[in-house]
């Protein structure tokens, strides 16, 4: 039996999720938005019974065994702690605990209550590219890690309307909601933490056609940095928005022996000396065509590894509890994201 | 008629200007060498009737009007400052002035005599492709200048000995020897010079299979580095020798309109939203396999570069002296540089 989700939900990002979970089998019984008539709004869109915008309404239905969060960065701690505390399950869209103590609360609660799945939306550990790339690493492919290099280009993050994306201290810009799935993924890839981090946020566009300048913009445009991980590998990584009309993710992992590069959803190898081969590509065109009209606000491999995250939680619920206990240990990916965060 | 030319060389780094400047037209009279045998074997090699190990000695002489400055970059400063206080033209290979005051002794020597030329080896500028970026960004293109980005990916810059290519400060590294020639490029593409620098040096390869241990290198293996220009623009620069077998350098200029993109020799083109564009190829390959035999130190594009720098020095030498003044200008850009290698 799988459980009932319950969404905690505003705007329009992440929306990418709830048709993969409901593709997997999961109902999606209440719905939670800001004012009652947004909730409303949401609860028709997406065929829910249940709508409210009082959130402890949402929490305490006993037909609601997980909890989906998917609102602004500056609410998800919140909601994450409170959830776990009345003994439901939760999913977190990433980052959450982007201030304060959050983030070790969060971590606090996760391993307070350790029955219960508290998973962060870091999909792109689960795109199959990065699995096999992760895979190779652990084998010794590419000898002695030294330098992971990650550029990200994509088009601006800000809306028609002035909202939290155009605010630093909501959770907007690009190194809140790009960076931290680099950062998980550089974490996974490596297996180490960050121990020093250097770098730079940039707001080139503090206004545009849609939003004036009295309501001004502070999230992040551009951001470049510098992480230092254990075992001295270093990492720079570009995250850069003011390519329209483009998403391009290229990750290089450079070791003693080898290199490999993994560029959008395809994997490159090359040993040093040697030229460049494509060694892995994953077939799932035809499976995101059906789904692109709902993917808009997300780039393809994000919807893949999202498939694939729900997958496992899917497996995680069919088969016996012991998996949780395990599964669980992925929050604390949350804890070095938030304090590496407010390091920069 | 072309001046001769007196060579200042050790080993074998930047060779490639000597064949070039001998097609031009320059004849090479005198050639130095640390030690009175490397300087016989250097003429012999390059078929020069006079050598020396004595500096002065081949500074005095009548017949070297230029002096070409291809030693070490520790050594480079003494020499150049002494050639033109004796009344001679210099070429200088960049870096140079890496320690103390010298780069602000080497400029105020330039601008003691204007009349003589003095100018620093930095090709790139000279490179069709990167003059041609540099006109479409004056003209507006990129409407405006936001973020530089610049990628250089090539072997190990150790030789088979243990020699100033391995030492820190005597000049070897990575940022020292490929990094000037990216910070002067971006200085002459953006017109703006650094305000801040930031960054890291790395040397992960602390010895090789022909330098043991107890000769221990100190000299960067890998860079990375970002700049605030003047204006806002922001530079971020990676420098890479851990991929063998490759010369790869990709200089990538983003503005609110489009962005221009030179890789290696190439130059690309985009308007935002639209497909990138290859718009400028410059075909020289007929002419470079004919160098290839002596130009195996240099990427394909330096020695392009070289050739164009040579050539507008020959003019310059043709045409009036009017022409000398505005070029020692270009010697400020060691300035720069040198103050920003120590700011590292």
């Amino acid at each position: 039996m799988l459980p009932s989700v319950g969404v905690v939900l505003t705007g329009s990002s992440s929306r990418t999720l709830l048709p993969v979970l409901r593709t997997a089998g999961f109902e999606i019984g209440a719905v939670w938005g800001p004012t009652k008539q947004q909730a409303q709004e949401l609860a028709q869109e997406l065929n829910v019974a249940f709508y409210t915008s009082k959130i402890d309404e949402l929490l305490l239905r006993e037909d609601v065994d997980l909890v989906c969060i998917l609102c602004p960065p500056y609410l998800r701690a919140e909601v994450a702690v409170k959830a776990l505390s009345i003994g439901k399950h939760v999913l977190c869209e990433a980052p959450a605990g982007i201030c304060g103590d959050e983030g070790e609360r969060m971590v606090a609660a996760a391993q307070y209550y350790p029955k219960l799945l508290s998973l962060m939306k870091h999909e792109l550990r689960h795109l199959p590219a990065y699995v096999k790339m992760k895979q190779l690493i652990v084998e010794g492919f590419c000898g002695e890690l030294r330098i992971c290099e990650c550029k990200v280009e994509l088009g601006t993050l800000l809306g028609q309307h002035y909202d939290w994306l155009c605010d630093h201290n909501m959770g907007g810009g690009v190194l809140t909601n790009y960076g931290c799935h680099i950062i998980d993924l550089m974490s996974f890839l490596t297996n180490k933490r960050a121990l020093e981090v250097n770098g730079t946020l940039k707001t080139f566009v503090a206004e545009t056609a849609y939003i004036p300048q009295f309501r001004h913009i502070t999230a992040d445009d551009f951001c470049a940095f510098q992480m230092k991980l254990a075992n001295d590998i270093f990492c720079t990584v570009t995250l850069n928005t003011h390519i329209p009309g483009r998403y391009s993710q290229v990750v290089t992992v450079v070791g003693s022996k080898a290199r490999l590069s993994v560029r959008n959803d395809r994997l490159f190898a090359a040993k040093h000396g040697f030229d460049e081969e494509e060694i892995f590509l994953h077939d799932y065109r035809k499976d995101s065509l059906r789904m692109k009209a709902r993917a808009k606000d997300s780039p393809d491999m994000y919807l893949t590894g999202t498939k694939a995250w729900v997958s496992a939680i899917k497996r995680a619920f069919e088969e016996s509890v012991d998996k949780e206990d395990r599964r669980s240990a992925d929050l604390q990916a949350i804890q070095s994201a938030a304090s590496f965060d407010d390091g920069m």
